[in-house]
């Protein structure tokens, strides 16, 4: 598809928080938008970093010993294997990247985990 | 580092163009960001799908039979294996993310290649 991608239009089609969905795949990761308002669990990828570039809003990714906060054009790396847990303040709207096997809330799982066969593209 | 990047500031210790910095690495990716000004050359990355995500600006990627144009929070996965010549009008910030191997103009090189090993971190 000779398209651009436009997050603001992608951004407009969904509106639940913490449920990201794919625009983009590029060598065995994928582009990801997500909304975020309050918290998500405490969670680990072992394998897989994870990209995190916020759009709108503020998130703060708190970590067991520290904390990001990260404005819109400010992105953070998440190392593989660094428990961490995203807060909004109070929402944000990010684009995340990290390989398409990485699960939505590593082995934590629970009722807010996306399986990775039911993740979406818009 | 447990530091936002910001992408602004980053975008401020450089000026010139086709000539892109690394300001992250995750899963053997670099992220990576570019100022561009006029044309680079036509190239292919073989075997490497590259990211384009701009910035400021306006990018237009020119394709052999299709461009596509890209202005500031619009995005485009080139395909690896696609001739692609990117051309900013008149200028563009734009952050990439491609594979650490990626050369920057493939297999074309030319006097504006910056070898991989010459890629800086800012």
């Amino acid at each position: 598809m000779t398209e651009a991608i436009d997050l603001k239009t992608k951004l407009s089609v969904f509106e639940d928080a913490w449920h990201p969905r794919i625009i983009g795949e590029a060598n065995g990761q994928y582009l990801k938008l997500a909304k975020a308002e309050g918290h998500l669990e405490w969670h680990t990828h072992e394998e897989e970093d994870e990209v995190f570039l916020c759009l709108e809003g503020c998130l703060v990714l708190e970590m067991r010993d520290s904390e990001v906060t990260l404005e819109p054009g400010q992105l953070f790396v998440m190392p593989r294997g660094v428990e961490h847990r995203p807060r909004a303040e109070p929402t944000a709207s990010i684009l995340l990247l990290e390989p398409k096997q990485t699960q939505h809330l590593g082995k934590h799982g629970g009722p807010r985990a996306i399986d990775v066969e039911e993740q979406e593209w818009i």
